[in-house]
């Protein structure tokens, strides 16, 4: 019997639900080629249009997934979890979080930053390795952070490439069905979803951040893993430090166990859930406990050490951050009055990290690693007029004076303290 | 200011309303190659969700019209009107019109035939002529009847090749659209159009067909023509004969005042719409006088016989038919019963004329111009068990054959008369 994409988009544009056979069809005809980029742009559209059921979307995720290589890790006698944020700005947990993770990276696009930028701050880090290699550096230091390799859910690559100049990315379905389908080709049993809301996130409201978690879970739980999804505050960035090398040093410093208390916090959280979901322990308090002391007592920062050398880096770099690169130009920025900061706008400063050389708005751009922003303030603290705000680091002074007004205006500074603001907003699990 | 595309096909996603200057720039962008095919078919999905209104059509109508040559016909002083169908089985009234007319016309694709393929039939007509050879035989003659230049309207062939692929055909804004930027591009002053009906017909329904026709009729007044629409049925073909070489005798029958009563019937109410949008006539009943003066003095036929010379046609076929191409083989097929023809399905005899090498399944298949169906008994007819139905005229005995079954099963024949049914349904204008 033939397969017919026509058939296959008229069926979608008019309401109707595939059956996982014909997903499965339609994505290994569009892999191989045979159905075209236009006629899955097509497609896209109606989906966007007509959504896809749970069922649909695991079909689709598992035929993303199996478009390419699917690690197993055999030689991985620990249970594998993995921690994914759908992405923010200031977000520098994955490097903080010393559990044991086989995780695939992404780079930053757009005002969100990506863990493979800010590892590559770390001189000689190799984000390429070999799938065998990867897999013993997972067996032996129990974590790995790599790039995602043209052999992984190339569907996934392709499809997510359409969206972008299809305007079908915002879509809930599709969306799941692209992190899965990449988060589950690692291998791995179980998975901490970071779902990030507010207006430095690609969610801007609870709502509509909830019924992502909610699709996470119920597809990845359905896809035969275990899934646990946090709703996190973004409308502020996290800690203090937005750039490569900059959060790359904020992480060492958690590790050290110092730095921003909602870093740490969402850190110890994170990485909470994901003892929890390798039943390593039965409890939240116990599991916090746990990471409590390997942050007090070295190991972590050991563990981190121990991969950065697995991959080439240099280590001494993880023992004195002091050597990661850094601008040549610092500019700080002042506060225009006194008062409590009640908002510290995310969204703004993730547009300036970008135009400082920190991110990039086409993929093939090059991002300058020692490029950023400190925040010497945070929502709620007091400050004072005249008080630095923030530094901001970039390749010369001309490049950070053009941003001082955009990170300035960043800070709305009010006569009272604003209401206390939660990390981590709501739970979802199945 | 830039123009993105992105952003156009997310405003039609959101159902928002395209500005005029909007749409001519996306289809600029497109015929310029800017603008990609997997961009062009989202938006064509999301216009098929979402609607285009009719401001929309005519902007899109009269950009895809500009996205190639246009023709005025400078020299030819008279009124010029043209009539298109919507396509149907048996349908050869075009080139039974016998009034003044610059007509551009398409090939035949899926189990309706084509006016192009038709004209071929008669040995050396050109339906490639220089556009300054049309405008003289427009003005000599008073009728060319041409094929699509590659210069005409190119937008509007490179989306219809995408809504073939990508199930975006049976959406009326874009139908409408395609239609008219192609007539358009005539130098018409007015159009009839006839939108068949019935289960031959693109449009299954009077609902559906109803709403194209009123659609067409409301753009292409907006767009500065004089337009009129008549629905007409496609239950049943029109006529005796489907196929290209038997359609041109039976067309030539009609000039020579003489044919089966539907196929006269419906040459003639158009025709006489065709006089009336030209203001050669008053009302219709002079028209059709007029029109029925022509066929019997033996001026239409005249008329037909000078372009088909001015085309480089053999002007022995029309004046004795028996020189067009003849089939190889002949096989009857008989009435398995005694009673009344009920129902004569177009659509079944399409496809078996399409089978037989009449029609072709791929713009780039040739067509047998001998293949075909003679049919001997029409809708409401009586006919005897034993009696032939039709005659199949086809390449080989074993291809005619294969046949036969559905050409029989074509015909319901009931022990009473059907009810009676006319030719033209209802009349649209403005």
């Amino acid at each position: 019997m033939s397969f017919n994409p026509v058939e296959m988009i008229r069926s979608k544009r008019d309401g109707e639900t595939h059956s996982a056979a014909d997903i499965r069809g339609f994505i290994e005809q569009f892999t191989a080629g045979s159905v075209a980029d236009y006629q899955m742009s097509a497609w896209l559209m109606a989906a966007f249009q007509r959504g896809l059921d749970e069922r649909e979307t695991v079909a689709l995720t598992e035929a993303m997934l199996h478009s390419g290589d699917v690690l197993s890790l055999p030689s991985v006698k620990a249970v594998k979890v993995d921690k994914h944020s759908t992405g923010g700005v200031g977000d520098k947990i994955s490097i903080a979080c010393g559990v044991a993770v086989p995780m695939i990276s992404g780079r930053g696009l757009g005002h969100t930053g990506g863990t493979l930028d800010k590892l590559e701050a770390i001189p000689g880090y190799r984000v390429q390795l070999a799938p065998k290699r990867f897999e013993r550096v997972v067996r032996e230091v129990g974590v790995s952070m790599i790039g995602q390799s043209a052999r992984l859910a190339p569907a996934d690559r392709r499809i997510y490439a359409l969206r972008d100049v299809t305007a079908t990315v915002e879509c809930i379905p599709l969306i799941v069905a692209s992190i899965l389908s990449k988060k589950l080709a690692e291998g791995i049993d179980g998975l901490v979803l970071d779902v990030k809301v507010g207006r430095g996130a690609f969610m801007k409201d609870l709502k509509s951040a909830r019924a992502l978690a909610q699709a996470l879970v119920r597809v990845g739980s359905r896809a035969g893993k275990r899934v646990v999804a946090l709703l996190t505050d973004m409308e502020a960035p996290i800690g203090r430090t937005i750039g490569n090398a900059l959060e790359t040093r904020e992480a060492i410093e958690i590790l050290n166990n110092s730095g921003p208390a909602d870093t740490r916090e969402l850190t110890l959280t994170l990485g909470a859930e994901m003892l929890l979901l390798a039943r390593i322990e039965r409890a939240l308090p116990q599991a916090r406990a746990r990471l409590e002391r390997a942050l007090a007592d070295g190991s972590a920062l050991e563990r981190f050490l121990r991969m950065v050398k697995a991959h080439g880096g240099d280590v001494r770099v993880v023992e004195d951050p002091e050597r990661l690169p850094r601008a040549q130009a610092r500019v700080e920025v002042l506060a225009a009055r006194t008062g409590f900061i009640a908002e510290c706008d995310a969204y703004a400063l993730g547009l300036s990290g970008v135009a400082l050389g920190a991110g990039r708005t086409r993929a093939d751009q090059a991002v300058d690693a020692s490029a950023g922003i400190e925040l010497f303030a945070q929502r709620g603290e007091r400050v004072t007029r005249g008080q630095p705000l923030a530094l901001i680091h970039a390749r010369s002074k001309s490049l950070a004076q053009t941003e001082v007004a955009r990170v300035g205006g960043a800070f709305r500074i009010a006569s009272s303290a604003p209401k206390a603001r939660r990390v981590v907003l709501e739970r979802v699990s199945r």
